[in-house]
């Protein structure tokens, strides 16, 4: 141990502090940046960079219109999340999802998706999006890993098959991540997307919750 | 759909080799950036990057003295992970885990944890530390969230009442988050941290997986 060393100052503050104090500090740090938010979609973006301790996600994540709206309208309308990953699947809030009527699956596990996949030369991931199209009520997309899932979606879509409810289109990554977004977000889908390479499993949940959490707020 | 808009064009690669694609986009950028990686420790700091496209992780990981080596011969001899997530559980590859005699675990559900964390006052996280620290066999932390599990643990390492036998300490945010990663830095538990804000259970399970593709490559 290095016990002269000075360290940065612990803050003490009880665990149920710690979240709106990270929002304080974030609120704060934008405001130096002269970042100002729309007021619809701060409370998403705010939850992106909670996750992430990146501020990039305020120049990068993509609304099309009234996407927070609808996709609150949705889960409170009971949708079914699909996430293309179990870790995307874990980072939901699963107390405030069994609050609204909604539910989230996650297909990556299944056995008879993995071997469909092999048949087919194609990814788990696409082969999730095709089962998710199949579900009934609302499907809202969850896809924080995988860009063969958003190039799935998108060739239903264009090709007219189906058009999910709502898109959460967020893969990381460096092979398709740019171009599936980039098509994704041509569609007619409702979509929060964060266009260039970053994204990932916890940034989906977190939005996610965001969405969730508004929901749980306006009904306090 | 805008039919005339052009897109980043689609790499038309087999699914099984996405992953090493994007590994050679990365290698080819760290390149035409200048920059050299540890033979030891490119494994690792090159999972972070694919699971984040964050370059920063070059600048900002940490490795106390040959901890790839100890972390890979901890997992051979069938070390207990204990993540301080579900996320960073699920994000462990299990096929690989199995494949070693190591098992990887998480308190953060149970609820006598969180019972107890309620009682006094403190954060699941760190009860479920104090739990981990009961554990037979060697430990290998992965806490790719809470500061305060890393908090936690520094106490225990102070106070003499236990030192894990490995720390992969890379939670992300904004309260105690710099501050938890330099204490324990300061301790003599070999550990790979992320210095600074960043990280994430994405971060935390991409280097447990580094580890654990080390062991499967050396044994092809």
């Amino acid at each position: 141990m290095m016990a002269d060393r000075v360290f940065t100052e612990i803050e003490y503050i009880r665990p149920m502090e710690i979240e709106a104090r990270s929002m304080e500090i974030i609120r704060q740090e934008l405001s130096e940046r002269g970042v100002t938010l729309d007021p619809v979609q701060a409370a998403t973006v705010m939850r992106c960079i909670h996750s992430s301790a990146d501020f990039d996600y305020v120049r990068t994540l993509r609304f099309s219109e009234n996407a927070v709206e609808r996709g609150i309208a949705l889960l409170k309308a009971g949708a079914t999340i699909v996430t293309d990953t179990n870790m995307a699947l874990a980072g939901i809030n699963k107390r405030a999802l069994d609050r609204c009527k909604a539910r989230a699956i996650c297909y990556m596990a299944d056995p008879r998706i993995a071997a469909e996949a092999k048949k087919r030369g194609v990814t788990r991931a696409a082969v999730s999006m095709e089962a998710a199209s199949r579900l009934p009520g609302p499907v809202m997309l969850a896809i924080g890993n995988a860009p063969t899932a958003l190039l799935s979606v998108y060739e239903m879509i264009k090709s007219g098959r189906w058009i999910p409810d709502f898109l959460i289109g967020v893969p990381v990554g460096f092979v398709n991540v740019v171009a599936s977004k980039e098509r994704i977000m041509s569609t007619l889908v409702p979509y929060i997307v964060n266009a260039g390479r970053k994204g990932g499993s916890n940034v989906a949940a977190a939005i996610v919750n965001s969405l969730l959490y508004q929901i749980e707020e306006s009904r306090l």
